[in-house]
């Protein structure tokens, strides 16, 4: 079973959650920032309590690393711990790296983000370069059960700068996404999706239901839920089709203790109740 | 005067030479490999005799944070450590972490590299996600004298994957120098350049000359001398047009001990002496 089968699979038993821990300082309670810590063990803490509390619901964790390269040693040292403690969990993590370069390059990125401190299981990748900033993934893809998401259609307003740009009357991001599954082909598992994967916002679903018919060995990874304007409504039109998502909610979910003024150990069970949320309002449409 | 101003102004002074400092253990010195030392203190210590030893030749210094996030913590330690002692020597540090994320999350990649443990002058930066990829820079760009490299058309084999597609008679690679040119509109310094250069590869001289012809403000970080096929005539061509580059060599110049077997301190002055080739290969064409 690959990487993708496992995550396939926990997106059906556990629905197709993913929580992301893009946590910074703003979001802790009070409980937390009050003690006599570093920022990155604080941050680490509030972490762990969250994995706790939400173990039996996210099908998988994404770890923003950029939250964590803001604070320097000590935020990455909370980086590791938080992927660490996840995966001993058995939960699948994925690296919010965003990485994008090419040959001996990607090769260190890949051993950076695929062993030692920061090892996940799936890392997100940037491929402006082309296919050899993907390539020297794949040895990881096949001896060490790993997996990609690549950048395909992002959900911020200026991804059209580039990404909605026509070539011979498709989009970048349609060729980017004949690319994903093109790429992917050697590393198709039993649930019929590859173990390179696709980032696709969720802010404009027409725009994903096409991809989604583009690309049927692709499993997405899905921003944009929440903050971002997507609604549970929006994913279940794709999971209709196929269970080929999970769709991340980040500030939505870690600070669901904020909404209530929860500054105590209790916040943990606030952040499951917000998670519990999401996935009721994803599974009520399918 | 601007972080690009003084490296246009260090790269006329000193030659256009930017030392990459894309260091691995197997590029080491035996009497460094020997110590009883972390890999990231020796690869840390490798790194500063270096710097120590092209002081009054490099314009620049870039330090591929890949080759450090592969060795984990300690290797990132190391990172800090060589953006630290370049600077503190008064030398402009261009940190290659082809970040590419945006708003709160670009936000936070620009506290970290731009501040604190791994504060660098100048970062490289990918913008597939389009502008929102760029914007939450600027600030540091006006308020704290930092400057950017955008991916434009880089020199691997599958650059053309992506950055040579068509759109409306121009490559994506065009557009994207358009872009740049336009973003560092309101960051051009006394030297004519402004702070968002560009990566242009060097490995087709032809296509650099006709990129610099449209972005008369744009200063570029050139990648693909030596051990990817560009040569001195070939950056002398661009030179002779403006001096709107600075050159990088990483392999061809930390490795310089290693053709002539030195094994012992006096390492570096091999690298010094690939360095002085380097700029006399380029300047005796100018």
């Amino acid at each position: 079973m690959t990487i993708m089968d496992k995550l396939y699979k926990e997106s059906i038993q556990k629905g197709p959650i993913c929580v992301g821990l893009d946590t910074t300082i703003k979001f802790l309670p009070r409980y937390l920032i009050e003690k006599d810590w570093s920022d990155g063990e604080k941050i680490s803490e509030f972490n762990k309590r969250i994995i706790d509390a939400t173990l039996d619901l996210a099908a998988t964790y994404k770890v923003q690393i950029a939250c964590y390269e803001a604070l320097g040693l000590d935020g990455l040292k909370a980086y590791s711990e938080t992927v660490k403690y996840a995966r001993n969990k058995g939960k699948i993590v994925i690296g919010d790296v965003k990485r994008g370069d090419i040959l001996s390059t990607a090769t260190h990125y890949a051993k950076g983000h695929f062993s030692g401190d920061f090892e996940v299981d799936i890392m997100t990748v940037n491929a402006y370069m082309g296919e050899d900033a993907v390539s020297p993934y794949y040895e990881y893809l096949k001896n060490n059960n790993k997996g990609l998401f690549i950048l395909q259609r992002t959900s911020n307003p200026s991804a059209v700068d580039l990404q909605n740009l026509i070539v011979d009357e498709q989009t970048i991001y349609e060729i980017m996404g004949e690319k994903i599954e093109k790429w992917g082909k050697p590393f198709i598992g039993e649930s019929g999706f590859s173990s390179i994967g696709s980032v696709v916002g969720l802010t404009r679903p027409e725009e994903f239901l096409s991809i989604q018919g583009q690309s049927p060995h692709t499993f997405f990874l899905v921003p944009g839920y929440g903050a971002q304007g997507g609604t549970g409504k929006d994913i279940a039109k794709i999971l209709k089709v196929s269970r080929c998502a999970v769709v991340n909610s980040s500030r939505g979910l870690i600070t669901g203790h904020q909404k209530v003024e929860c500054d105590d150990e209790g916040f943990a069970e606030h952040v499951r109740q917000a998670t519990v949320a999401m996935k009721e309002d994803i599974l009520q449409w399918l």
